[in-house]
This record gives C-alpha cells, sequence and structure tokens, in this order.
C-alpha cells in the first residue's frame, strides 16, 4: 500500500463514522502505520467537571489508531487499548492525536498514540493492540 | 456517605455532563463504590465498519467509573484506563455497563466495569484507576 | 471440565514452570475460571527501593491468571495485560494473588486478578486478556 | 541531570534490586528518560508451555522503564503498566528492552517499552505510568 493509499482509506472510513462527526476531527496526515488528526474541545466533550471527557480524549486517540492500523489496507480493529490521562484539557484546547506503529507480528500491531495541546502540552497517552480481521478496505485496491 | 447521596452525585454530575448527552443515557443505580447505567447504541456511536465505535463503548464504561468512584463523596478523576473488546455491539442493541470497586488504597481507586448487552453478552471489559483530587463534590454533604 | 481437573491442570502447569520455582508460590484454590495462589515475599523479589518489584507482583498476578484461564481444559495464553500498583509490598508479606473470570467471548477470556496481603491491604489490581490458541493441555482428559 | 549520572543512577538502583539478578541482565545504554537493556532467556524464565514467562517478560520491560524513569534524579515508581504479548519468546533467545520517555506532565510520566529480540523480531509492547514520589535518588547529586 502506498502512503497515497493510507490517506484514502481513512478518508473512507470517516465517511463511515458517525462518532464524533460533529466534533469536525481533521484528518491531518495518514501515511503507512501513522496517522495525526485533531479537533478543538467543544461544549458537546466536557465531564461533570468541566474538562475534557475521557471518553473524548480516548475517543480521539482511538480514531488515529484506527486510521494508523487501517493504513496497511487490510480491515483492522482494535482488541485492547490502556490510556492515562495526564493533564485536563479545556474547552477551546486545540487536540492532535499522533499514532505510531511501534510493533507488528502476524496479524496483531502495537500502536501509540500521543494526545497533546498544539501548544505541546501532554493530555493523554494511549496504546491500541489491533488485530487484522478481514480482506482489503477498499475493493479497488485488490 | 449513603448510598442516597451516591445516586444524587451521579445525578449532578449528569446534570453539568455534556459528552454523549444526546445519547440518553440512562443511571440505572449507583450506591457507594457501584454504579450501572444503560444506553442503546444509535446512528451517532458508529466506526467506519457500523458497529458501536470504541470510543462509544469506553466513554460509556468511563461514565459508570465515574459515578462508582465518586460516589464517596470526594471529587476523583481518572488517572489511567484500559478496555479489551470482546464482541461487537450494533445499532439496537441495548447494553449495560455495571463499574465496581475492587480495591482502595489512600486517594487511589481500582475499578472494573463490565459491558454487556441486556442479553448477557460480553461486550467489553474495563479497568479503571481513580485518583481522588477534591473535597466533597455537593457543598450540602460537607 | 470439572473443579477437579481444573486444580489437576494446574498443578500439572506448575511442573513445568520455571518462573518463580524459588518462590515457594502455594495454589490454594483452583476451579473453572477461578485461581487463588500466595507466596511470601522474600530477599530474591526486591526492586532497588528495597520493596516488592513490580515484575515480582505481576508474575505473581499473571500465574493466577494463567490457572484460571487454562482451568478450562484448553490451552490458553495472555494476550495482554495491565496491572495498577496501590500499596508497596514489604519482605516477610505474605500475599494472595485471587484471579476470576469476568467475561467471555468465543476464544477470548478476560480475568481480574486482585493482589493483596493476607491481611486485606489492597497491592495490585491486574486484568488480562486471555486467547485460547490450542487443544486440550491434558491428554487423558481428551 | 547529565546522561552520565542516570547511567550513574541505574547501576546504582541495579545493585539495590534482587528481582531477575540471577538472570544477568545487561544495562547497554542510559540516559534521560531513555535506557536499553537485554537478556538471554534462560531456562528459570519460563511458563507452562516452555516459552518465557510472561512475568519475565513484564519484569525486564519494568526494569528498562525503571531505569528510564529514574534518570532524571528523582525518586520515581511505577503507577501502573500494560503489556501486549505479540510473539512467544523461547530459551536462549537474546532480548533487548528499549524505554523511552513519550510524555511527561508535572509528576507523572508516561513511557513506553519495546521488547525484541536481537534479530528484530516483536516480542511484547509495554507502556508505564510513573510517578515521582520523593527527593534525589543518590545525595551526592543534589
Amino acid at each position: 500500500m502506498s502512503d497515497a493509499n493510507a490517506r484514502m482509506i481513512a478518508d473512507h472510513l470517516k465517511t463511515s463514522e458517525t462518532m464524533g462527526r460533529e466534533w469536525a476531527i481533521d484528518i491531518e496526515e495518514v501515511r503507512e502505520g501513522y496517522a495525526r488528526i485533531a479537533v478543538t474541545v467543544n461544549d458537546q466533550m466536557l465531564n461533570g467537571y468541566g474538562t475534557a471527557h475521557g471518553g473524548a480524549l480516548f475517543t480521539l486517540a482511538d480514531q488515529a489508531f484506527a486510521y494508523a492500523c487501517n493504513s496497511y489496507g487490510l480491515q483492522t480493529v482494535a482488541q485492547s487499548a490502556s490510556i492515562s490521562f495526564l493533564t485536563p484539557a479545556r474547552p477551546g484546547d486545540r487536540i492532535v492525536a499522533e499514532a505510531e506503529a511501534v510493533m507488528k507480528s502476524g496479524r496483531s500491531g502495537a500502536f501509540n498514540v500521543a494526545v497533546r495541546t498544539v501548544d505541546g502540552i501532554d493530555i493523554a497517552s494511549f496504546q491500541g493492540l489491533s488485530r487484522t480481521v478481514g480482506g482489503a478496505i477498499m475493493d479497488a485496491e485488490t
């Protein structure tokens, strides 16, 4: 798969996704084994303490993970994930999730995702384990 | 804290939360160290493969975790969490997240959350580590 | 599989294991989906700060997890695990690791393991994801 | 702290550690926020299936993590960790654990550890959350 195809796949998946659609997530860069996306924390993403909900931060990281682990062209899903919350993010903060493949073994892959503000403040650290479960994502690629 | 207060706190937090508000999450039961909530997977919670987004399942589990770890009356937040995805959930599935305290040590607490369909199909298993970071959640209780 | 067989399998696995053999781990109870083992923290299990090494606590939890997830009679391995450290354990502390199945879906299983002192002090909370990868563990059972 | 001090701290901690001492772990490189160590899987590190015990792999990763998160000169411990097992390691395999800081926020730090054979086969992926809990590790440095 080329990096151009990796981007096409992410765009294709994004068309089908409905979770977080109203957050206007931007896909900044996708290539094989890598994805970087960004979103601005808005008033629909808050927990009971007025900061970004752990579920919103997880969703963003998981989304970058999905684009990165599907970038190889085969249908791949998250099997497990862990996340550590380092600094609360607040409404108006622009946050970036950057996913990178760290390991691959057969149908399994391990990815790290760093979630930071655009100013470089560390928000959350995410690690995901992926599993390839199907064939080509886009027919035209087979 | 009484179990009645635990429920009051959950209701109070829910009023402030905006994440997942449009999903109509039901708080079924809250008591000290325990919370059970439910939601029906809808068309706004899907990933690129048409099943419940990992971020939606995490959000639901995290929400049950938040009600359970705040049930003792002190402001408590998630520090880290891990989740394993066992079976995909589909639109229309009614899913229940049940959080229980398994350990407490000083300001730290460990909670498990089981996410299942109402028919008992295991969807996801979540473990969260909480940290008490502030004083009483509701003034009337101090 | 009966609970008696679950115990036989654990004893059988223990015979082959070499990791931690010199710690004299006791298998206290094993039944389907459950295992409880105990060990006394000794001078060979310490980190650079003189408390029980995270690797020793993980090993104990992982061992209880192994006995619990293999208790159904089929060859099963750990796929991923997470652990939270709540209270340091010290040389001489008697600690118990209690593993329980919380979820099963096809060849995957999710297990929680609580690590406590015999006095009930919470030491660590562990969650493991298992995968069944082979056939019967003991020939006599096929 | 200089990189030379980071190495001194690791050597100092190693002197006090007893866990895994008989495995002859080599400290290959330590600098601020980074540590790489290596060990050969031996007959004392096996699980019931004859491959490297998850507890042995976790211990190695946790050790690299400890050297990396203490490299800044302040007493720092593991708070939580997660590990994914990708390929079984076998007796005689030379394996390397390489830890890197990915995030820091106040007293918290997130580290990734890659565990690979010297031939580059991915064995396990580990993520740890650290917490600084005390002052200078070595008096001479204050």
